[in-house]
C-alpha cells in the first residue's frame, strides 16, 4: 500500500464518520427514534416521547458531545455502575499508553525507519510504499536498531507503569463501590451445590439441617432450585397471550377483535379473539398449575442459602464444607434478576464434563473457523456459481455485478460468519455450567477475546494452509523467526484496518443503524406500542475483544511500524466520547460484576506486550544484530514476572472482598439500615420465576406473586 | 547384556543381600548396636541396653522379619503415624500395580516378544540378549502387537482404579487420624505474615488490635517473631558448654580436668577445665541476656496467632484478611517443635522473588547436573592422570588399578555427587522460605523426586550431549519417536540396576553400614556416653523419590521389557518389610504432615502413565502400526482427566479440613477435654526457644524457662 492511497482510505473514513455523526445528531432529536438513541432515559423517565416540530430538530450540531464529556468520573461511576466505569478505562487506559507511543513512535522510530535504505524505494513522498515507514526499511546491522531496542524497554516500562496503577486505582474503586452499595441479596447469598440428599429425606430438610448444624448463629434461610424448563416455557406462553389480551381491550376496537378461526385467520368460522385469547389463557393456567404441584418431585440437588452477614456467608464460601470436597459446593449467588435458570447442572461430575467439552469445542472453533470460511469464499468464485446456477449465467458476465460479487462477497461472508460469534461463544458459556448472565457474559468475553486475537491477527499474518499454521506453534523455537518475517510485512493492512474497520465500527455503534432500521419498520407497518420496549444491555462480550484488539496491534506494531499509532489514538478518542455517550443514554446497567473485566483487559496486555517482545527477538534476529535479540530476552522474563506480582497484588481483590471489608460493611449496616426488613426480602429473593403464583385472569396489577414459599 | 549375565547379576545381588540379613540378625542383637538398630525403642524406653553374652546371640535368625510383620494396620499406623502409614502405602500400592503387571507381563507380553524374530537372535536360550525379551523383538506390523495395545489399555485401568482407592482409603485414614487426634497447638494456630506496623506503634500491638477487632470471638492470643539469629548461636553455644559441664562433674575425675589453656590444650598453664568451661558459659549467659533484651528492637512482621477453636483458625486461614492481599498473610502454623527459626522471611516481595530463585536454581542443576559430573568422570581417565600425578605411572600401569580407577571410580563419583542432591534440595527448600521442617522436607522429596527421574531415566535413556537432551523438548512432535527409539534399548540396563542398585540400596538400608561403623568408632576411641545420642529422623526426601523410581521405571517399561516387572516385586517386597522394621525400631515420628506425601505419590505415578503412552504412541509408530499409534492417543487423555478429578475429589482433602470436621472436633474437645489448661499451653507454645531464660548456672533440671511471655 502506498500513502497515498492510506491518505484516500483516511479521507472517505474521514467522510463517512462525519456524516455518522451529522445524520446521528440530527435523527437522535427526532421524536420517533428516542427509544433508538435514549433509551436508558426512557426507561429512567427522565425524557418524555413526543414534541412539536421545529426547525432546530434538522439541524446537526454537536450538543451530544458536551452532554457526554460534562459528567464528572464519580458522577458517571453512581449513574453507570463499576462495570460501565471499567469499560471507559479501557480507553483511557489506552489512550495513555498509546500517547506515550505515539509520541516516541512517531517523533523517533518513525524518522529513523524512514532514513533507512534497506528496501530502496525511490518513489517521490506520495508514491512511497508504507513500509518505508516501518523498521522493514532499517538497514541491516544498523546501529539505529538500538534506537528500537530502548524503545521496546521503555514502552514497555511506561505500559506496565500505567498497568500497576490502572490495576490500583480500579481496585481501590471496587472496594469503595462496595462500602457506598445498599445491603443487596447477592452478597448475603451462596448457591450450594451437590447436597447429598439421603433417601426418605428432602433437599429442603437436608439443606436446613446441614446449615443449622454447622452455621448456627450466622444462617437464614435458603430456597431450594427445582427444575423448571417446562414450567418456564408455559409461563413464557402466559405471559405473550397475557400482553396480548391487555393491549386488545385497551384498544376496545370490534372489528379488529374478529377473526377467523382457520388457516393464517383468513378462512373458517369467525371467532372473538378476545373470547380465544382468554380461553387459551385459562388453558395455559391450568396446566401451570399442574406443573407447579409436581415440582416437589423435582427438586434438583442445590439451593439458594442466605446467611445474616456478608461475613457469614463468605466464611461458609471460602471454607470447604463438606469431608467430601465434590459434596456442599459453595459459590457465590448472582443478583437474583441475573440468574439463569435454564441451564442448572447439579452434579459436580456433569458440570465438569461439559466445562471440559466447552473449552475443546471453543479451542476447536476458534483454531479452524477460518476453514468452513475460506470454503463458503472459495463457492462464490464466478465459474463455480456459474456452474451451479446456470441460468445466472447472463447477469454474471456484466462486469459491475462480477465485480461486486469478486470484491465485496468474501468479505461479506467472512463479516456474516464473524458475527455469529459472540452468539456462539456466548452459547458456549452457557453451557458451561454458570448461573449467571454476567459469568456468562464474562466468559464470552475471554473466548471472543481469544477468537478475536487468533482469527483477525494470527491468521492475517499466518496467511497459509490452515495446517502450517498449528504446525507453527508446535515447534517453539521457530516462532520469533516466523512470526518476525510475516508481522511487519502486514503492517500496511492493519493500519487500512484501523481505519476501515475500527473508525467505521465505533461510528456505527453510535448511529446504530439496524436497531433504527427495525425501530422504523416496527413503527411504519406494525404499529406496535413500546409496551414491549426492551433497553439494551451492553455486550461486553463482543465490545470488550473488538477495543482489545487494536490495543494489541497497537503495542505489537509499536516498534515495527508505528505509523499505526496516530491512527489508533483517533480510534479511541472517538471510542471514548461515543461509548461515554451511549453508556449515560442507551445501554442500561442491569447486572453489575463490580469490575470483573478488568483481569481480562489486563492480561490480554501482557499478552500483547509477551508478542511485541517475542517478535522483538526475531526482527533483531533478521536484521542482524544477534547481541539485542539475546539482550531482549530478559523484557519478557520481566513482564511476566511482572503479570505474576500484579495477579497476587491485585487479583484477589477482584475475585472476593477481605474480611475487613466484609465486617466494616456489615457493622455499618447494622447501624445504618433496618435489617429485620431487609431479611424478609431477603428470604424470597431467590424464587424462581416460574414458581409465581399465576394469576392473569384475576386481572391483577402485580400479576405474579411468590407460590412456593423458600420456608415450606 | 545376555540372559546369562543378568541370571549371574541377580546371583551375586541375592548372596549380598543375604549376608547383609545375617550379618543384620546377629549384629542387632550385640548389646553395643542397640542404638544403631533400635534407637527408636531405646528413646522410647522399650529395650535396655546391655545384657550378658550368650550364644543365641551370634545366631543368625528371622525373627526380626516376624516382628516387623506382626503389628496390624491400625496398630502401626498408631505407633507410628500417618506419614509412615503413608510411607508403607507405597509399597502396598506398588506392589499391587506390579503384580498385575508382572502376571500380564510375563505369561501374555513376554512370550508374544519372545516368539517374534526381529532381532533375530539364533544363539541358544542361555546366551539370548535380553533385548529378545522385549518389545523390540516382535516383527514389524505383527497383529500381535494389538496385544501389547490393549495390554497398555487394562494396565492403566487397573492402575486407575488402583490409584482411585488407594486416594479413598488414606483421605479417610487422613480424617480419622485427625479425629482421634488430641488438641495439638498448630491446629490452632496460623502464622501472620506481612503484618502492617504503622510507625509509633508495635508489631505486638498491630496484632492485637487487627484480631480483636475483626476476629474477637475466636481470637485467643499471639506471640511476635523476633530476629534471633545471633541469640540462637549464642544459645547453641552455651548448650554445648552445659553438655561438657556437666559430663565433667559427673565424672568427678581430677586429672582429666587439668588442661593446659595454650594451643590444643598441649602447651601453656595448667589450668582447671571445669573453672575454665565455668567462666565462658558465665560469659556467655551475660552475652545471651544482653542479647534478649534488644530484642524488643528486632520485632519481625509476622506473629504466631493462635485461637479459641479450629474453625476459627479455619475461617482467618481461608479468608483473605486485609483488603491489600500482600498484607496479613495467613498461613497454617506447623508443629511448635518443627518450626524453622533460622530464615524467617517476612516480606512478601522477597518471599516471592527467593522462591523464583529457588526454582530457577533448582531447574538448573537438574538439567545441568550430569555436565560437571561428565567433566569431573572425564578426568579419572588413566592417560590424563598419568599427565597430571606423573609420580603415579608406575602405579597406573598396573592392571588391576587401571580396571578399578577406570571402572569403578567414574561411578564412584556419581554416587558422590548424587549423596549430596538431597541435602542440596533441603537447602535449597529452606531458602524458600518454608516455616517448618517438615514442609522444607515435603518440597525437597518433590525436587529431589523431579531431579532423579531426570537425570537416572532421562539421562541414561537420551545419552548424548547435554544440549542435545534439551533440545529434544523443545520439539515437541518429536518426543514419541525420540522415547521409543531410546527408551527399549536401555531396558537391559535398567533390569540390571533394578537388581545391583535397587536391592542393595534395601538391604543396606537394614545393615545401615555408615551409622554401624560411626557408632563402632566413637565407643571404641572417644568413649562417648549416649547423652547427645539424636534418634534419627526417616529422610523422606531421599528414600520416596529413589522408591518411585523404581515405580516409574517398573509403568514404563510395562510394555516394552516386561522381563522388569518380577525383579521390582522382590525389590517391592523387601522393601516392605524392611521399612517396616525399621519405622518400628529405628525412626523416630518426630514431625506428622498428615500424610501430605501421598499428593506426590500419585502424581508421579500418573506421569509414568502418561511417559509409558507417549513412548506407546512411539513404539507403534516405529512398529509400523500406524492405527495403534493413533487409538492410543485417548489413553492419556483420559489419564490426566481421571488425574484432573481426583485433584478435585482427593487433593482438597489433603490440603485442609472441612468445616464439618473442623466443628465436630471442636465440639468433642469442648466436652472430653479441659481446654482451659490447653489454652494456657498454647499461649506460650509458638515462643522462639532462643528466648527462654537461660540458667545454667543455677543448674536447675528444666534448666530453660520462658522469658518473653507472648502477651508482655
Amino acid at each position: 500500500m502506498i500513502l497515498s492511497a492510506l491518505l484516500t482510505s483516511v479521507g472517505i473514513n474521514l467522510g463517512l464518520c462525519f456524516l455518522f455523526f451529522t445524520l446521528y445528531s440530527i435523527l437522535r432529536k427526532q421524536p420517533g427514534n428516542i427509544t433508538v438513541y435514549a433509551p436508558r432515559l426512557v426507561v429512567e423517565g427522565k425524557v418524555k416521547e413526543g414534541g412539536h416540530f421545529n426547525l432546530e430538530r434538522l439541524l446537526p450540531n454537536a450538543g451530544w458531545v458536551r452532554q457526554a464529556w460534562q459528567p464528572s468520573e464519580e458522577d458517571f461511576l453512581s449513574n453507570s455502575g463499576l462495570d460501565a466505569f471499567v469499560f471507559m478505562r479501557i480507553f483511557i487506559f489506552s489512550l495513555k499508553v498509546f500517547s506515550f507511543g505515539g509520541i516516541i513512535g512517531t517523533f523517533i522510530l518513525l524518522p529513523i525507519n524512514y532514513m533507512g535504505s534497506q528496501l530502496s524505494d525511490d518513489s517521490d513522498f506520495q508514491h512511497k510504499s508504507l513500509d518505508s515507514f516501518s523498521i522493514s526499511n532499517v538497514n541491516n546491522g544498523s546501529n539505529r536498531l538500538w534506537v528500537h531496542f530502548s524503545a521496546a524497554y521503555i514502552f514497555t516500562g511506561i505500559v506496565c507503569y500505567l498497568l500497576y496503577y490502572e490495576y490500583l486505582y480500579l481496585s481501590s474503586k471496587r472496594i469503595t463501590y462496595f462500602y457506598s452499595s445498599k445491603p443487596q441479596p447477592q452478597q448475603f447469598t451462596l448457591l450450594v451445590r451437590g447436597i447429598p440428599v439421603l433417601p426418605g429425606s428432602t433437599c429442603h430438610d437436608t439443606v436446613e439441617r446441614f446449615f443449622q448444624e454447622y452455621h448456627p448463629s450466622t444462617y437464614l434461610s435458603h430456597s431450594v432450585v427445582r427444575r423448571t424448563n417446562k414450567l418456564q416455557s408455559l409461563v413464557n406462553d402466559a405471559d405473550k397471550l397475557y400482553k396480548k389480551l391487555t393491549h386488545l381491550k385497551q384498544k376496545n376496537d370490534a372489528p379488529e377483535r374478529q377473526r377467523r378461526d382457520g388457516c393464517l385467520g383468513l378462512f373458517g368460522r369467525k371467532v372473538d379473539t378476545l373470547d380465544h385469547y382468554e380461553r387459551s389463557l385459562g388453558d395455559i393456567e391450568d396446566n401451570v398449575r399442574m406443573e407447579q404441584s409436581s415440582l416437589e418431585a423435582k427438586e434438583l440437588q442445590a439451593a439458594f442459602v442466605s446467611f445474616k452477614t456478608r461475613f457469614g456467608a463468605a466464611i461458609a464460601l471460602h471454607i470447604q464444607e463438606s469431608v467430601n470436597p465434590t459434596e456442599w459446593i459453595t459459590e457465590k449467588a448472582p443478583e437474583p434478576h441475573d440468574v439463569y435458570w435454564p441451564f442448572f447442572t447439579v452434579s459436580f461430575i456433569k458440570r465438569w464434563i461439559s466445562k471440559l467439552v466447552v473449552y475443546v469445542a471453543c479451542a476447536f472453533i476458534t483454531v479452524l473457523f477460518l476453514i468452513p470460511v475460506a470454503i463458503v469464499q472459495g463457492l462464490t468464485h464466478l465459474d463455480q456459481l456459474e456452474m451451479w446456477f446456470p441460468f445466472l449465467k447472463g447477469i454474471l458476465r456484466l462486469s459491475i455485478v462480477s465485480q461486486v460479487i469478486t470484491g465485496y462477497l468474501p468479505s461479506l461472508i467472512l463479516q456474516l460468519f464473524l458475527s455469529f460469534v459472540p452468539p456462539t461463544m456466548i452459547m458456549l458459556s452457557s453451557l458451561q455450567g454458570y448461573i449467571s448472565w454476567s459469568q456468562i457474559q464474562k466468559s464470552a468475553c475471554t473466548k471472543v477475546l481469544w477468537f478475536t486475537i487468533w482469527n483477525i491477527f494470527f491468521a492475517n499474518v499466518l496467511s497459509g494452509s490452515a495446517l502450517y499454521r498449528v504446525n507453527v506453534f508446535l515447534e517453539p523455537k521457530e516462532i520469533p523467526r516466523i512470526l518476525a518475517e510475516a508481522v511487519p510485512s502486514q503492517a500496511s493492512f492493519f493500519i487500512a484496518y484501523v481505519v476501515t474497520s475500527g473508525w467505521t465500527a465505533i461510528a456505527s455503534e453510535l448511529f446504530r443503524l439496524t436497531t433504527l432500521l427495525s425501530n422504523f419498520i416496527s413503527r411504519t407497518f406494525c404499529r406496535n406500542n413500546d409496551d414491549d420496549f426492551e433497553p439494551p444491555l451492553i455486550p461486553y462480550h463482543s465490545e470488550i475483544p473488538r477495543i482489545r484488539l487494536f490495543g494489541v496491534l497497537g503495542v505489537t506494531y509499536f516498534i515495527l511500524a508505528p505509523l499505526i499509532l496516530p491512527f489508533l489514538l483517533i480510534y479511541f478518542c472517538l471510542g471514548y466520547i461515543i461509548f461515554r455517550n451511549q453508556l449515560l443514554k442507551v445501554y442500561v446497567p442491569k447486572y453489575e460484576t463490580g469490575g470483573k473485566f478488568w483481569p481480562t483487559v489486563h492480561s490480554s496486555t501482557i499478552f500483547s506486550l509477551i508478542l511485541m517482545h517475542i517478535i522483538a527477538i526475531g526482527i533483531f534476529g533478521l536484521k542482524k544484530l544477534p547481541l539485542a535479540s539475546i539482550l531482549i530476552l530478559p523484557l519478557p522474563i520481566l513482564t511476566l514476572l511482572f503479570n505474576e506480582y500484579c495477579q497476587k497484588r491485585f487479583f484477589p481483590i477482584f475475585k472476593n472482598y477481605s474480611a475487613e471489608c466484609l465486617i466494616k460493611k456489615d457493622r455499618a449496616d447494622q447501624n445504618e439500615h433496618n435489617m429485620s426488613e431487609f431479611y424478609d426480602k431477603l428470604a424470597n429473593a431467590y424464587n424462581d420465576p416460574a414458581l409465581m403464583r399465576v394469576k392473569y385472569s384475576e386481572r391483577s396489577d402485580s400479576h405474579r406473586s411468590p407460590l412456593l414459599h423458600s420456608s415450606e
